[in-house]
């Protein structure tokens, strides 16, 4: 409900919005759904309002309604450049997902770019200084992460799409921001089972150097299944694959891994996948990791991260601090994903 | 250089641009930085400057400059899900470097979602009435696209990454909206002169269907390409294959092309080029369209669009447009794109 600050264009007027109610025929609650809440109004509705506001002159203004309720209503997101075809999908799908249901709640998603912490604490102070946002989602953590004790110590709510890491001091010192993750391991092991339940057991994993807990947390998850279906320690070694993401990483790591007996693999991203599936040939199963629309395409089992449920998360912390929660600790959360099966689910032959 | 609304914590105290530069021992101009370009100060300096702030309440916010200059220095941008784990990349770098680039000029962007032309118009009222956006940049255009015409009509600056299409009567009408666009005919013409140049005469054509425009561009150069290297029209037909847009249509293409005497591919997109290169086997020359991420890591020569100079050109105008100028009709370009040749441009053997 909304009588805001208002301008005319003719002096001497000031139109408010029971004047434009009063000239568009409809009630003022109509009015401000029209000037916040368009889209639940019908088209011809809305038309007629918008054109008795503009006939009125009436102007109700973002910066208006922000220098009343200190809040922009905007929330900042850093958007990298995809640097992988397949698997950065993922973080894409997450940013969509967290615009549509922000605007849900009339919030939107304001975009920044930073190429280092340093550049991105630069970025936090322009941004909050200016108030032209309220809070951060941040994705993308790394060790020694310096973001989260910037956003702390200056009070602005945020989010982190993934948990803190091992021996990371900087979040062990505050040790109370929000964060939410997908239990990779989980994942993997529930892939790991499922390639165990087709009989496969000499099952290898592919996996990736580039980010040590992401990669580390989807190795143990198969490493896991492995054990508790008694393969040994020293076939595990042998049918453990680490390298840099990617397709061509992928085939020539299910290269070595056939000639180490692998029917089966496991890896800890699509892409790697991809190249699994080319050169391990019609036989082998493999199973990868992002349910990519490239693995869709292509036939590829993979596990799925619940990105939808993320995003939600993360929307509902910072919309909670916003509204004066003190404190989001102890809301952290670690999500299952979901495998999804496909035709490269072969069985052993 | 500010000297703008500002708030105190302290009443009776009213902290200004001078008051805070006195206290951190720094000039106006510095101070200045620190609020509108901190990226120009040392990170020590912004500091200390920012603490001064802190100290002395001073409280410049987003808001009142934007009641100041009428202006939120914001574009928006529409945000889809991709869909298409290879070729979709194209819009994400498109975003990035606009993001990047608007940074630069002191904007940002700003995401909203719709999924309908009718849902992007309420979109656009509510940004505009609002007051909470500069200027809109289109993609993704389509037939019979309404938005040009509401953008014209309610003045609101708008650029557009996508040619008008031919017939569109909505475009004929207003006529003056300014558009960049790549010439995708261009792009296959070079890949197909660049296929016959390796010796290929049967080089066929791997199109898709989803979008007559685009679609239909990028077959016209292999077209022209191929009737100019003097393969027959009935010949032609039978190199030339359209079909939905994925790897697997890709694939199932190559093969019926390959029945056909095809010994090279030009496809219209790295999607269907992938499926094209794991189904004709290492004999056969294929060149995408995107040059994504996926074609690099596979070795894929691809036609590369020129993303970072159509982000600059859509950025320019709608700057332009905003700091008063009354058209960009006549400004509206067709950009080239460029081959990237890799291992798949392979020799007639």
């Amino acid at each position: 409900m909304d009588q805001d600050t208002t301008h005319s264009a003719v002096p001497g007027h000031r139109p408010t919005v029971s004047s434009v109610a009063a000239m568009a025929g409809v009630s003022r609650q109509t009015v401000s759904n029209a000037l916040n809440n368009p889209e639940r109004l019908q088209p011809e509705t809305l038309k007629r309002v918008l054109a008795a506001i503009d006939d009125s002159g009436y102007v109700r203004s973002a910066a208006a309604r922000q220098m009343r309720t200190a809040r922009s209503s905007v929330l900042a997101y850093r958007l990298d450049p995809i640097r992988d075809g397949i698997g950065g999908i993922v973080l894409d799908t997450f940013l969509h997902t967290l615009s549509a249901q922000a605007e849900g709640q009339g919030y939107r998603v304001m975009l920044y770019t930073a190429d280092s912490d340093e550049a991105e604490l630069r970025q936090f102070a322009a941004l909050t200084q200016t108030r032209a946002v309220d809070a951060f989602v941040l994705v993308d953590t790394h060790r020694d992460d310096q973001r989260y004790r910037w956003l702390s110590e200056n009070g602005v709510p945020y989010a982190v799409f993934g948990r803190p890491w091992p021996g990371d001091e900087e979040t062990d010192d505050d040790g109370a921001h929000a964060w939410i993750d997908i239990d990779g391991s989980a994942g993997t092991a529930a892939a790991t089972a499922h390639l165990l339940e087709l009989g496969h057991r000499n099952i290898g994993f592919i996996g990736y150097l580039h980010d040590g807990a992401t990669g580390d947390d989807r190795r143990r998850g198969w490493e896991a299944s492995m054990a508790g279906a008694g393969v040994p320690p020293r076939q595990r070694r042998a049918l453990d694959s680490s390298q840099r993401d990617g397709i061509l990483e992928g085939a020539d790591a299910a290269r070595r891994l056939l000639d180490a007996g692998a029917t089966a693999f496991v890896c800890a991203s699509d892409s790697l996948a991809v190249g699994a599936l080319s050169a391990a040939g019609p036989e082998a199963a493999v199973v990868g990791f992002d349910d990519s629309p490239t693995a869709a395409a292509l036939g590829l089992s993979s596990v799925r991260q619940p990105l939808e449920e993320a995003a939600g998360w993360a929307l509902g912390s910072v919309l909670a601090q916003i509204d004066g929660a003190h404190s989001t600790s102890g809301t952290s959360r670690l999500l299952v994903p979901q495998l999804v099966v496909r035709a490269s689910s072969r069985p052993l032959s």
